[in-house]
């Protein structure tokens, strides 16, 4: 067929003019988004110690996908969450508060269960909330542990959608069935039935199974936070990914088990490190690569009575549960291509310091009527400046303050192990004193030799204390 | 001036004739090396723990060199040495052989001694011994402890040259300086004058510098290394930089003194690195990189009982002098861009190994008319299979086995702690038996539950020692 070349050309240049708008819309959209709204997604496990990557000096477990973020990103070596277990540490990163100052955090029961009746209060404001008043679309997947009953899911605190676990993955446990820790002390492999754990997975604010399928849950976890990173690629998003592992019972898919050298454990986090390969590989199948900032850490360190089954805080003292800084220093990466620049970050930041970064890189307003315990990251992870607005960390346990940060120096008012294992609370008229660059395994005492440290880390202490208000406490609510 | 272009024309077709051969010699040379003589790189170190780099898992020690070379080579998590201590694991690297088959090790001294009168005997051939057979010019830079009479020197175990101090950096000590445990435990940042430690700096068998000047001894290690390499660039070469360092007394260059947030020691470790990143970069310019081979190790693990001043085996137990993880596994590099994949080796090497796969590489033979301890790495570390010919490792501390690793799993006969801080010596009528894989940190011992597995290992522990014959031990004579 012949066709006159001309009327081809006419043909060829309306096409592209009427397509010129939409394309330069496109174009004009992307580089304003790069500019202004990067997108979020933080992924987050559970009870994961700081030497359980390799990256972070793991000899036997594979996680090459992280080990790549950690050479193209940013590697946080004093990175720290903002209490020693599950719920208060969420509430912390979540709020970018300390949970003494929202009820999140007690003595007499250490984290929200099946049976209780609170939960993350409506007055305060997550990052998901924060980044929603901005226009961002938001999604929580995974282990939330802030309250399951409908009025504190993440749907009603600022995230669009939430699909997960609600507490951790050993609750709502079955009678009848092998002690745990009794029977991961014999087999580094074991895998309990997954109707020994009759935990639900909540669709927004309804259970859709029950017992979860806890074998395919890492992968799935992975697959939904993928699946709405496709679905809001045109719109600045937030996803906060919060798997229920490596906390015990551990389970891993079909194509991770057996597969480790460090048994089931090595697969959980392998099967991890799989999954973050794959949510990079979709933000650069997508070229969002370059607008997107992901962290990576975890909610406090191992949980030590679970023999193999729990992990290793590496070359930090203890673990889940104490203040030690194995309980509450995590192994964190941030990556963010073109705009991070690679390297080592040995700064302190927090968990607690995300809400605030996030917000000032949205363009957010962080709150400003209540007391943040954040601080704003930005400057020091854009390489405009090497001193991070954090030089301190609180380190409370339970509803007393253990222990205080400044600097290198740390000073332990109480010291107390794992419960059960560790060693047993132990009351200081004179701080143990620690110096966390010299001696990051906290196995050098110097108090006698430095008085006038421990003095201002005292005075430092004291006047933190009288910052907290006692509110309503929401773990004992039942 | 006028010159006939016919003239120049002809004169430089007889220059280019004339240099012809010698260009086309000196690429044929530049080709056949790069197939058949590589170039090896030994760098030691003294008392660096398993987790003392920042790719090893450490949170305030800066080894950007070091972190590079593990990701541009291969991450070795699985490398031994071939004892606890220093002379013993020196005699093992360069003989390739167990220092119980040498007397180069002994429960009466475990080292050499400045009154020492014994040393590795003519007898053993070395690394360098067997690549000198096949023409290659080599260099030991550093400490020896091998022996410090003329006759142990390495210039009497086939190196062509030796500069440096030939034994501890502690001995020869002066009296009258305070105690350096004492002083080091009050301070991180403390280093003794040099005059306290009357150690020499030999050049070849000739003392030129006495006591050494320790703080600059790193860089000058450093550019000792880097002027062989440069004055042997155009033939095969050989260079065994073993740093006295970080063994106490700990001192570092201007340069780095006060920069790392992990007190001297990190200072040292830092000034180490950054002579790591200038050996590489000299290869790299006079374009040798892709025809080196740079293995990055240590002798043992950390010592202990020198609080700050000591090391970290980052998550494995306990340190020298011990055969437990820490006391034997070091943070292992191999670096050979374009030959070796990239990537994390969880097999087992050992420092024994390296004198056979020179050899192989290198086209020598290795020594067949006695025991060798060490296997040929080479299919290994060339990608041509994933299984470590080393499947076994026998920790003797002096003159016993304590302990026997065999795939992941190790059996202790004895255990003992480090001299003076450690548990006390135990021998187990049954042994304890760790899983290495599972339990990297050897914390629980599952010996009752695989009892056929204790079984091998003893079998196979009691075969090894028939396979020793005792020789004359060379550490007391004096």
């Amino acid at each position: 067929m012949k066709v006159e070349s001309r009327t081809v050309r006419a043909i060829a240049t309306t096409i592209l003019w009427a397509a010129l708008p939409m394309l330069l819309g496109q174009v004009t959209a992307q580089v304003a988004r790069a500019a202004e709204k990067p997108n979020f997604v933080v992924i987050f496990c559970d009870d994961l110690g700081y030497g359980d990557l390799g990256c972070f000096g793991h000899p036997t477990i594979r996680t090459p996908n992280l080990d790549r973020m950690a050479v193209e990103g940013q590697k946080w070596t004093n990175f720290y969450v903002g209490a020693c277990v599950c719920t208060p540490s969420r509430a912390a990163l979540l709020t970018g508060r300390l949970p003494i100052r929202n009820g999140m955090m007690s003595a007499k029961r250490r984290v929200l269960f099946p049976d209780s009746k609170g939960g993350l209060p409506a007055s305060e404001i997550t990052i998901a909330e924060s980044l929603k008043s901005v226009g961002y679309a938001t999604a929580a997947v995974g282990k939330w542990h802030l309250g399951h009953l409908p009025e504190y899911l993440p749907t009603a605190h600022g995230f669009d959608s939430y699909w997960g676990i609600p507490y951790s993955n050993d609750m709502d446990a079955v009678r009848g069935f092998p002690n745990y820790a009794q029977t991961a002390r014999k087999d580094a492999n074991y895998f309990a039935p997954i109707e020994q754990y009759n935990v639900p997975i909540i669709e927004d604010t309804k259970v859709v199974e029950r017992p979860a399928n806890q074998h395919t849950i890492t992968r799935r976890y992975t697959e939904k936070t993928i699946e709405f990173i496709r679905d809001h690629r045109d719109e600045p998003f937030f996803v906060y990914l919060a798997h229920n592992l490596p906390h015990i019972p551990l389970y891993a898919g079909k194509e991770h088990l057996g597969k480790s050298r460090r048994g089931i454990f090595g697969d959980v986090i392998e099967e991890i490190d799989s999954g973050v390969g794959k949510v990079l590989a979709t933000l650069q199948e997508l070229e969002l690569d370059k607008n997107t900032l992901v962290v990576f850490t975890s909610d406090n360190g191992p949980w030590l009575p679970f023999h193999t089954h729990g992990g290793s805080a590496g070359l930090l003292r203890e673990g889940k549960g104490t203040t030690f800084e194995g309980g509450m220093r995590e192994p964190t990466l941030f990556w963010w291509p073109g705009t991070l620049k690679p390297g080592v970050r040995m700064e302190m930041g927090a968990t607690m310091d995300l809400l605030p970064t996030f917000c000032t890189l949205a363009g957010a307003t962080a709150p400003s009527d209540r007391t943040l315990d954040g601080y704003d990251l930005t400057p020091l992870l854009l390489g405009k400046t090497d001193k991070s607005p954090r030089d301190r960390l609180f380190y409370w346990r339970e509803e007393q303050l253990y222990a205080v940060r400044v600097g290198p120096w740390k000073a332990h008012f109480i010291t107390q192990g794992c419960y059960g294992i560790g060693p047993q609370r132990q009351e200081h008229e004179t701080p143990e004193l620690y110096h966390l660059g010299h001696d990051p395994s906290e196995k050098y005492d110097i108090a006698a030799l430095h008085t006038e440290q421990i003095k201002e880390l005292v005075a430092i202490a004291e006047e933190h204390r009288q910052s907290i208000e006692r509110v309503e406490n929401q773990l004992i609510k039942r």
